[in-house]
């Protein structure tokens, strides 16, 4: 399923199994997925992922390094689901749109209104201290942002929004404010903020 | 300029002096706003509030009700100004809700786009773990949509607002929005996501 980086060289020490740098990826998604970066202990991580003390730095140079290869793994994981839901031409554009976030709108609804969009997390705890992972949220943003413009620039040209605003400012605001309303989601433990998101996205904005 | 709630009674210990507490409460929101709640340490703010180690457990029963009387502060420190434009009679009310949102851009640009909403960060970062927080962001976010809400309804009654989507609806909407491309702005270290907000919310949602 998670498209993970290649392998890299290991920075010290013995050559690292196979498996064992994905598995510290895999367990720091969930550990800053569900806690945060600061409150996520290395020494927890490698618990949670049955890995040995003493082997993440053979893997990664440093906590900052690491964190921003679990957003890299994040964000690797999602794409192709949100490329393959947006670009589906067997569904017209503003459907796909629509469908993609009723559907986001029932996994949160599903998941106990918890946890939100790692990206977004970071971006308020961390993209003020670390430029490595600062980048890594901004070029992500960046690109889920596209896959958005392309299907806006899609219904806007097939008339089915007549907004004249360009697809790429609709889509930044689009992913902003879907970024807004998982962290009200969260402060209200509720859906109404997704609600409202949909409402007033497919009611006043992409129209 | 800051209204801080009465003192309350001491936990446990001598009685503490006059202005202990204050000064805790604004070194905790200049730490939790700075660098998060998990990354402040008690030890730290005790430091930067220049108050004796071993008197935090006089005023507050844990790290966690000391966080949630440092959001109830930053609030508290807030409101007055945001009623006081948004409800300032010698403007017209469409023209307030654009004045504040262009002052914050403002602000925040001038601030090097960092440190965003420390009600936003704590959504994201702490709302999961703690109801004590949790109860009380809800709660200011909530009394912060319905100043917003006056506003908008103020507008929609002067008729330079048409949207017949109701106020506080769209109240609410415009603040998780703003809570996002605040989340943004800090990824991205550029004022684009609040000229997209701007763009858009008083180019197609108050209008």
């Amino acid at each position: 399923m998670m498209t993970l980086p290649p392998e890299k060289p290991a920075r010290r020490g013995p050559k690292p199994k196979v498996g064992t740098r994905d598995k510290l990826i895999v367990a720091g998604i969930r550990a800053l997925h569900g806690g945060g970066y600061a409150a996520s202990g290395i020494k927890e991580i490698l618990d949670a992922a049955s890995v040995p003390k003493g082997s993440f730095y053979n893997h990664f140079e440093s906590k900052e390094a690491f964190g921003g290869e679990v957003v890299d793994a994040y964000f690797a994981a999602g794409l192709p689901e949100i490329k393959r839901r947006l670009g589906d031409p067997s569904v017209p554009p503003l459907e796909r749109l629509e469908a993609y976030f009723a559907d986001r709108t029932v996994a949160f609804r599903e998941g106990g209104f918890m946890r939100g969009c790692l990206m977004g997390n970071l971006s308020g705890e961390v993209a003020d201290h670390s430029e490595t992972i600062r980048n890594r949220l901004a070029r992500h943003f960046d690109t889920w942002g596209k896959v958005l413009a392309d299907c806006i620039a899609e219904a806007q040209a097939s008339g089915s929004i007549t907004s004249a605003t360009p697809a790429p400012l609709l889509a930044r605001f689009v992913l902003d404010s879907w970024e807004g309303a998982l962290l009200r989601m969260r402060a209200d433990r509720s859906d109404q903020p997704l609600e409202d998101f949909r409402t007033v996205i497919f009611g006043s904005v992409l129209v």
